[in-house]
């Protein structure tokens, strides 16, 4: 078989399985936007049914044997990045028994079904049965990963953190973290101290569909095209789709029009990165966002530097007014106070920009020491406990539902997640930075609601890149050095210190 | 291999078809409803994928030597007929060459795609350019077909009438509707004379969030649980979805009120036969609906006999009050006088119950003899204009618009289907006509709103039987005699003689 046909007969197998992923993606929209809960069983039938089917399909041995040979003999640059990423798909999905898929997926379900209950009833000790089972079998996981290159993976941890954070290892982000443990605390007790008086109540009776209308000019004038995507309503804002067709949710509270707002923005950026990437590539490895750190840098761009930047802000306060019948004429400086207010707290998904990633490198400590087993799980409240009080000054000696049973992602095995939250605020905040050093009349351009140059920086910069670079190679090349703290932490100086 | 063995593999691969069957079900629906346009693109390569590995699955060689040898050996009666049922759905998929299913899809999809524009622009020379391909194609699968068993489909349009009306042969329909053309011009002379001088005039302004409570409540009193299901609004109103979820949908407009009520009455009648098929069988050919015939059998009688039933639309009159501001307070009789208005005219969809058959029998007496070769493409102007003129007195001459390109059934070969409208409504007034039998309290029930009576009915006699039983079979065991003009027309003298 010639190069190009090797290529070509992969590229064809690798876009049938696209085909089931379109299928499953938006059956999941479906199932969490608009399924009646008597669809439950049947769907979830069916979404088992196709994900074995995909799984058959990429794991045959034949795109094995394919992709070595195709490697050996292929000269050009883009199809052999493309090649490097089916086989990265290819090995993370075939390397894993599939006795060991299946039981992961049995004990996190259990896991995840028992801690909707275990959460509200403060019950650590149910919860435990369930999820010991869920670290032993991601132990089991890591062991496998980590096997396939020992070199990539310094230690099990890794192996995990890679499904996310592919590219960024965890002593990279330690040495990430290291730097933010440091420097949080002063600007932390800066933020307290000078913001303390300014605390501003918007709590009000906003009806629903006030801020449906308004949340969709906010996404109007971020960039969404209403053409290529939708916003619904779902218990957890979340973002999915294909080409040509972004579907991001978001939450309504009748008291409340901030959380939405800035649900939406976050979620805006999602779908911006998917609709901005490369079309030629679609279906393919290559052509997908890079990875969740990248990903997260996107929402966070559009949430805490575009929408969240004083100009922007300033300019968005007029149409607030427009849609919102509020309580009081707040001015654009009292609804950012609102908006920027810093309060140490037990909540992660509630947290401030600056306390966030205190949450998340507790998380990272405890996750990484559970998987390369120097913790046992039940040891993690005590942990938790120890490192909030150190981290937070807040205690949850007892208090697990807000404590270590308040996030879902370790339920169903998710180790590895987390830190993609802190290192995508962190590119965030550099991709912002490079974005204003290029374009030096940014205040008035964003002060009249036109961030056009914001999209075209990053599809030139992000989006049109894909998988085409590693992750630190991105962001290198897009802001001139990898992901670093700097910007971030000037960032925050800047806006609370 | 043990029959047992034997029947649970082929169990299992049709059950796996099922799952297929399910994500390209709610795909299409969501695209109905929900997609916006970006997505057409993406998601017609999805489901062209998702189809062919369908139809790949379900034409194996190794189903149609398991089928064969299942059917041997099997000596369980259920078992067997689920077999038959399986065979039938098999021997239909895998008799057509790839090549011509290929063919078919390609010209079905360039005539609908044509006849959009032509339709509007009445311009019939454009669009048989494309529908004689069509023809061609469609007369080379009947042929194909009939080959299967001359026995069973005398002619080729027979072959293709089965895809639709399963069981009931051409023969047997023109003995019935030769029935019809004797009877109906003079129940439409009646119903005319008697009528013309109650001609009602709904036409108002009616608010469609209030319209959407008012069908959501009409649901609600024929059986439909929301928790099972949804309503939904789409360009023309559809029924699908799967057991546990039933998705509906309807189509407002705001001057009219009466439009959308009996929509909803009528999908509600197809949702709840798909609801009450046996959940044992789901999955399996023998488990679904019967055929189109008795499909529409139901959503007739939801509409026609239960909705339009004097004492069921007395009843509903009042919360029709309730929801809506109508401009005068008009009576149960004034409304169902509206309801129930019969004039002649050009369009099917908009054709009163009296004179439906008529536009039926003209498409049957066409379709057939395009099938069988007897008449050319380009006839059919001209025949339709002297059928119509004959069956209704009105002239198409020259207007193809309102004539012979109103329908969108033949522009992707759907040869065979429009029998089963005017089937469907001589099922539903039999079968109505036989719970009337079995119950002499119904107008007294049906009076209070309640029609558990004939849910119960159905779901023994029709809905529990799904597949068991052929077409005429299932009808005869449930109300004594086969499909008959007779309790129709009686039907139709009592209400409009």
């Amino acid at each position: 078989m010639s190069s190009q046909t090797q290529y070509a007969s992969l590229e064809e197998q690798f876009q049938r399985i696209a085909k089931i992923d379109h299928a499953l993606t938006f059956l999941q929209w479906d199932q969490l936007v608009m399924m009646p809960p008597g669809g439950h069983s049947c769907r979830a039938e069916a979404v088992a049914e196709l994900s074995a089917m995909r799984h058959e399909m990429l794991c045959s041995p034949r795109i094995g044997d394919q992709l070595k040979e195709a490697l050996q003999n292929c000269s050009d640059t883009e199809q052999t990045k493309s090649l490097h990423e089916m086989e990265r798909v290819y090995e993370r999905a075939s390397c894993i028994p599939t006795q060991l898929v299946k039981a992961q997926s049995l004990a996190g379900s259990i896991c995840e079904q028992g801690w909707r209950q275990h959460y509200k009833e403060n019950d650590w000790a149910s919860f435990l049965k369930n999820f010991k089972k869920v670290v032993e079998l991601s132990r089991e996981e890591a062991r496998i990963r980590q096997e396939q290159d020992k070199e990539k993976f310094p230690t099990p941890y890794d192996a995990l953190l890679d499904l996310y954070c592919t590219g960024d290892s965890s002593f990279f982000i330690e040495n990430i973290f290291s730097q933010l443990k440091e420097k949080l605390p002063q600007i932390l007790a800066k933020a307290r101290q000078d913001r303390k008086i300014k605390e501003v109540d918007l709590k009000g009776a906003y009806p629903i569909e006030s801020q449906i209308a308004l949340n969709r000019k906010l996404m109007e004038i971020l960039g969404f095209d209403f053409d290529k995507g939708r916003l619904d309503v779902s218990m957890h804002p979340f973002s999915t789709g294909g080409r040509g067709d972004q579907r991001i949710t978001t939450r309504f509270r009748q008291t409340d029009f901030l959380e939405a707002l800035l649900a939406t923005a976050h979620e805006t950026g999602h779908a911006s990165y998917e609709n901005g990437l490369p079309a030629k590539w679609d279906g393919l490895p290559v052509g997908q966002a890079r990875n969740m750190c990248i990903h997260e840098s996107q929402s966070l761009l559009f949430e805490k530097q575009l929408f969240l930047s004083p100009p922007f802000f300033t300019f968005f306060t007029d149409i607030l007014h427009e849609h919102l019948p509020l309580t009081q004429k707040w001015d654009a400086g009292q609804l950012w106070d609102a908006a920027t207010e810093v309060k140490p707290g037990l909540i992660r998904v509630e947290a401030d920009e600056v306390t966030y990633p205190m949450h998340i490198i507790l998380r990272f400590e405890i996750e990484k020491s559970l998987i390369n087993s120097t913790i046992q799980p039940e040891d993690v409240p005590e942990i938790w406990d120890s490192k909030m009080m150190e981290y937070l000054g807040l205690s949850t000696a007892g208090n697990y539902t807000e404590g270590c049973l308040q996030d879902i992602h370790w339920t169903d095995g998710s180790f590895g997640y987390f830190p993609s939250y802190t290192l995508g605020a962190l590119n965030a905040a550099q991709i912002f930075t490079a974005i204003q050093n290029e374009h030096q009349d940014w205040t008035e351009t964003m002060g009249r609601g036109e961030i056009g140059f914001v999209h075209r920086w990053l599809k030139e910069k992000i989006w049109n890149r894909a998988s085409f670079l590693d992750s630190q190679e991105l962001i290198s090349l897009a802001t001139g050095s990898p992901t670093d703290p700097a910007c971030f932490l000037a960032h925050l100086e800047k806006r609370y210190g």
